[in-house]
Formats: structure tokens, sequence, C-alpha cells
């Protein structure tokens, strides 16, 4: 081959350069919009912003995948069944698009325990994890002149996929006071006759906030006022450890239709599986007459699927996986959620203005009057990587400036070590009173 | 929660039903007819056109995943690797947007065996199958007014996806008494000012063609002729099992550069593991300067991918698997496109204008001068079965009208059970000599 045409070199191939037609300084200007706004995105700047030369560990408080640490690890049952469904040979090939008749039966049962009605193995759609199942969604409701109504702080991935497929998306806010619930009046300010859904994320991320009963049916009777359908991020779901418990979104789905997204990823530890779903919760059938399961099944045939042998292990990870190994988990998160919570309240220039219930994060409000020399929080997140090697995430990704989201999905000794060294860190930074 | 706001009933929601906003006439269009023209939707039609009352077993033809048949299975070294990588525990949590680094490595290496120069890590983009691949890069190449040239016949997902994507597709032709070679004439009168890109696929879906050297040497000229880019799709790359050996299209990416799709689905028969990848064989580093990689990267970050530890496994699954495995494999398709095809010429209203050499499938061509009573190739399809419980692939559904596609990746005596039915069917339907 070294001498076939592949390796002609410049010289034989003429002197002119062709004109390449798809160098052009339009292409992409939505799609560069939507990725640079994505969480991975943010983490690449401030994975770049660490210290080369720093021997301390990188603590990293700035994204949600506690797979790294040690006692943060999924179910042995959970793996054998992928195991044992690999080893079956029977999962090699193809899935449905709509996904394996096994997993979308074992799904339905499981989120039915829940709910005051049965859902239907034909409700639930499987996907490549949660981050598909916002794409599918997003994907099936735009159309010219739509919007969507998402929450601020939230995130990023529905501001990226709304702005890839030109639906036009309107920021509601979450009130921190009132343990980050949703501003119901900012809600029905923004709509219009061109709005078709809501996306509440329960328990919440960024906010670690867990909703009532009452909030949640408030939130149902608001959607149902406006004639909107609640997208219902639930990918945190039974990640409560507070006073609360989780509360499904479908409970409410005979006022206001639900689609719930969920996903084995934060329960189950495995966000690397790329096991999700969509689940119609329409007892009703308000969906199913708008045909949004038809647009929903249209897109999974064009797109992707999981893997078809974690389909076919999900009966076997729901059925063999024992509470113990929830207790475990929840009871984790909560002494870790504790630890950051009271540490916070000793650092001069962060507050916290609620205490986390649930998901993995909460949001830290920065206080510019006590600290010196930043412009934002994206400032003071890139140095706080730079300093100390503690990775915190930007409230700008979110849709809260001056803000910053922490995880307190990590081993105690790390989210310690990090908290100590954001303290030094704001004491040094500390404004001088004049 | 019986009696909560969940249950309420229809007498206390209120006399008048909302008014639901999403129940829009308009919505998905575009989706709708990107999603009903997939593959899988045409496999749902044939599969409903079965008679449920059929005792012989269903012979499939139609797609191909012949993960069903025994003889078909993966080789045991990537089974081991997979379950190793999931044992390990450490690929678990999400991976980089672009994939493992490991991973990607192994793979730059593996495709840089068959190419003149190296091609780096950083050239590869891991994706959920090449499925995924696609979708990757004709959303990173969609603006408005742009078009992309696509095989007919080809493979609908291109299709699917340029639409949804509202990327113009424009068809060039292959020539069936050409070994199925691209009709470059057709090419350089379809392209303009707006064309991007030119789709190959070698080995051949669906026609089972094996480009040789100077063919593909020619592809690449007319490209840089254009000022386009080449999107080899290479699926099916290394099953070719006739007089010329696979010749990827990156050995001509200094004439024009090529961005080649691969997969380990067919290779190795895993199609349901979903990990594929995007190869930017770009050696004089103009898909680079175009800020192609950009548009890729940037899509990535707002998308899902293949499962963590798929990707983990990767380095062992390409270091481990025999030579004997790839041959064996190869043995199986050679012999049963022989098969086929001298099965074919007993058919009387069925001819195949070229033997296959590659990939799994051949195209065949419907004479309906020698058949009775069919109005076309989706009405054939359909009623062969509905009567003989055989599945094939319409030629409509690939762009080729009264044409079909057999994939013999299937065991002996299912083909030709299969191929047995075909011969009753189209004798049972011949045309009576007026």
């Amino acid at each position: 081959m070294e001498n076939g045409n592949g390796s002609r070199g410049d010289d034989d191939v003429g002197v002119t350069r062709p004109r390449w037609r798809f160098s052009r300084p339009s292409r992409g200007t939505q799609l560069t919009a939507a990725g640079t706004r994505s969480i991975r995105a943010v983490l690449g700047r401030l994975n770049s912003s660490v210290d080369p030369s720093e021997t301390r560990p990188v603590v990293r408080l700035a994204n949600g995948d506690p797979t790294a640490t040690a006692c943060f690890q999924t179910a042995p049952e959970a793996e054998d069944a992928v195991v044992d469904a690999l080893r079956s040979r029977e999962h090699n090939g193809y899935s449905n698009s709509t996904g394996e008749p096994h997993a979308r039966s074992a799904i339905a049962e499981y989120l039915s325990r829940d709910l005051p009605y049965e859902l239907s193995p034909d409700d639930i759609y499987l996907t490549s994890g949660c981050v598909q199942a916002v794409e599918i969604m997003i994907s099936a409701l735009a159309q010219p002149g739509a919007n969507i109504l998402l929450p601020k702080p939230g995130f990023p991935l529905y501001e990226a996929r709304t702005m890839f497929s030109h639906l036009e998306d309107r920021h509601f806010d979450l009130i921190p006071e009132r343990g980050w619930e949703v501003d119901l009046e900012s809600v029905k300010a923004l709509a219009d006759d061109n709005t078709v859904a809501i996306v509440i994320i329960n328990p919440g991320n960024p906010c670690g906030s867990v909703y009532s009963q009452d909030h949640l049916a408030q939130i149902a009777e608001t959607a149902r006022e406006l004639g909107i359908m609640i997208i219902a991020d639930e990918v945190y779901a039974h990640l409560a450890f507070g006073d609360r418990p989780f509360i499904p979104m479908g409970v409410f789905a005979k006022i206001a239709p639900v689609v719930t997204l969920g996903s084995i990823s934060k329960r189950w530890l495995v966000p690397g599986w790329r096991l999700g779903w969509i689940a119609m919760c329409d007892p009703d059938g308000v969906l199913k007459e708008a045909k949004v399961d038809q647009s929903i099944q249209n897109y999974t045939n064009i797109s992707t699927d999981p893997a078809t042998f974690v389909q076919g292990a999900v009966p076997q990870i729901i059925d063999n996986t024992k509470q113990e190994y929830f207790n475990k988990i929840l009871g984790l998160l909560k002494n870790s959620a504790d630890l950051l919570f009271s540490k916070i309240k000793d650092i001069k220039g962060i507050t916290c203005p609620h205490k986390p219930e649930g998901s993995m994060f909460v949001m830290v409000k920065l206080d510019f009057a006590a600290l010196d020399g930043f412009s934002d929080d994206v400032d003071f997140c890139c140095r706080l990587a730079k300093e100390e090697s503690v990775l915190v995430m930007p409230g700008t990704a979110l849709g809260m400036k001056n803000w910053g989201r922490i995880t307190f999905a990590i081993d105690l000794p790390s989210l310690e070590d990090g908290l100590e060294r954001m303290k030094s860190f704001c004491a040094r930074h500390a404004k001088v009173e004049a």
C-alpha cells in the first residue's frame, strides 16, 4: 500500500489545494452553543485548571459519579445479573427499538409499586441512560415555535438539547428559602399557548431537595391549568434520606399527564451501564391521544439502544438487589450530607440555604461581599481548582450565577479534606474589613 | 396514597377537560417521516404479516443479526474481556464523552494496521454502535441548505437521520452490472456548492459488494474534485470472502479526507453490545481545520455513550481474539453466500446480478414479468411473509423499488429452507404464459 494511491504525497495531488466545501464558518453554531453549555464541557475546563504540579489528590465535588469511591459500589447481585445475561449468549443481538419485553415488564412492575394504578410494559421505553431519555423527549416534543419550561437552577443537558432541537427554553425559579420548591407563580407567568411541557427534577439535582406530596400535587394542578405535560426527571428516585419520603410525580398523573425519566445509574450506582427509561404515566390516555407515544417510538426507531445484555439483566437486577443494600447507600449519603451541611457553616463566604434531603448534590451560595477579587462563580471555581485541586461546579453552568454545586456522594475523608481546603481557600481570599 | 391527590377520579377534576397544548396535528412531522422510513419500522410490518397459525419456523432473511444462529456466536475471548472489565469494578462510572482513553488507543492502533499513516487516539470517538456514529456525523454536518450524497440502494438510517436533521439527501446510483460500483458520473451531476459529504458503504450493505483499490481511489479523486469529505461506513470491515480483500477508504485519505464509521457489531457478531466508533482519517488535517472534530466533540457532549465496561473491554477484545475465529466466520459466510447465489438461479422470478463477496447481504431483482399479481416489492415481501413465513427486506426500504435484500448470515439449513419456500412461492405465483 506504501506506493499505492493512498500514500501519494502533497507533490502529486496538484499545486492548488481543493476548496473543501465543508469549511464554513456558520457550521454547527447551535451545536457549538449546545455542546459547550454541557456539564461535560464545564468539567473539562475545571480539570484543566488543576495545577499539574499539585501533589495532593484532586477532590472531585463537581460531578455526581460516586463509583470512584470504594464505599459507593453497586450491589453484587446487580453485577452477577449482568454477567449471567452476557454468559447466556441470549442477549448479544439487536434489541427491539423500544427495549426487551422482559425488561420493560420488570420496570413497569417496579414503578407501579409506588403508583395508584398499573403501568403496562407498553408504557416503558428503555433508553441508553437518562441522557438518552432526555434526548428522546426533547426531540419528540420539538417543533417550530414551541417552548418548554425548565427549572433554574437545573440540569444543563435540558438547555443543550432544547437549543440543539430549536425548542425555546423558558426558566422558572426554584426558591431556596422554601426548600427549593417551584415558584408556581413564575411558571404561570412564563407559559403561553406554545408551551408543551414543564420539567421537574425530584429528588433535586442540583439542590438536594425532596418535594412534599402537597407541592407535587400543586405542580400537577398548575400543569393541568396550563394544559401542559410534566416531564418528571426521577433519575434520583428513592435517594431521599431526610424527613420526607420520595413520592413519584406519576402519582398525580390523573391531574396532568406525566412522562417519567429514570435509570438504574444512581440508585444502583452504575452510571456507566447506560440503562434508563421513559415511563408514560398516562392513566387517562391523554398522551396516547396526542400521539406522544408515537413520536417517542419514531425517535427510538432511528436512535441507539442500551446494550441488549444489560437490558436482559434488568429483571434480575430489580428482583435480586436486597433492601439492605439500598439502606446502606442511603445511610452513607445521609452521613456525608450531614457532614457537608455542618462543615459549610464554618466557611466564611459560602452559605447553604437548605440542608440536602436527597439526590447527591447541594447548592451553595458564594458571598462575594465576604470574598475578595473574584469576578464570578466561574472565576471562583477555576481558582479553587487551581489553588486547592478541589472541583466544584460553578452555578452559572446550572443557571444560577454566583452559586456552586457540591456533590456529597463521595467518601467522608475526601469530602472533609475538600471542605477543609475550601475553608483555607476562602480564608485566604477573605475580604479585609476596611 | 389511594385517597390522596393522585387517585382523584374524573368527577372531582372538574367537568371541563383541559385543552392539552401538546395535542397538535403538526407535531413531529419530520420525525414521523424519519421514524417510519427506518429498517425497524419495515421489520415491524413484515413481522406482523406472518400468519399466526403458521407452524413452520419463521426464516428471517430480512435483517442482519446472525446472533440467533448457533454457528454465529462471538469469540469466547471477547465475552471474557467484557466479564473481566465488569468484574474489575473500574468501569462502572461515566466515561469521557469521547470514550475511554485505552479503548480509543486500542482502536487507533487496530485501524492503523491497514493504513499508510498512524491514527492517534484523539482521532477516535467511541459511539453506542454504528447507529450513533451515523447520528453524530449527520448531526455534526447538518446546516440549513446543505446536502449529502447517499448511495442507492443504501442503508435507510442515513435517510432517516438526514430527514430528521433537515439535511437534504441526494442519491447516486450503484451499478449492479459493475459489481455495485458507484456511478461516479451521477455523483458529479448531483453535487453542488452546498454538498458536504458522500457516504460510501464498503463492504456493501445491501449489495454484498467489496470495492477494488482502483475504484476506491476513483471515489477519493471524485470527492477531491468536488471538495467534499467521504463518510466511509465500514461496519462490515474485514467481512470480505471473495477474490478481493477489504481495503479501508482511509488508505486514500490524503486525496480526500475520510471519516470512517465502524463497530465491533459485525466482525465480532455482537450488535447488542453497542460499541462503535468514528475515526477521523485526516492525515493532512483538513477536517481539523474545518473544525469537524469540534462539531463531533460538541455532539458527544450532549449525547449518550457506549457502556463504560464494554469500552473497558475493547483492548482485550482486540488483542485476544484469535485469527482462527475470524477465519471461521468468513468461511461460514462464504459457504452461505455460495449456497444463496446458486439456489437463487433456480428461482424463476428472482435474479441476483452480482455474487456477494462481502458483508452479510445481497440484493436480488424481482422480475414481475414472470410473476403474477404483485403490485410491487413491498406487496411481494408482505405476501411472502404471510404465505411462507420468510422475511425478506423490500428494496423500497433501501431505495430500490422491485428489488429485495436477503441476508446470508444464517445457518445453512435455515437458509436452504427459506430459499426453498421462496421457490415454491414464486412457482405458485408464476405468470401463466398466454
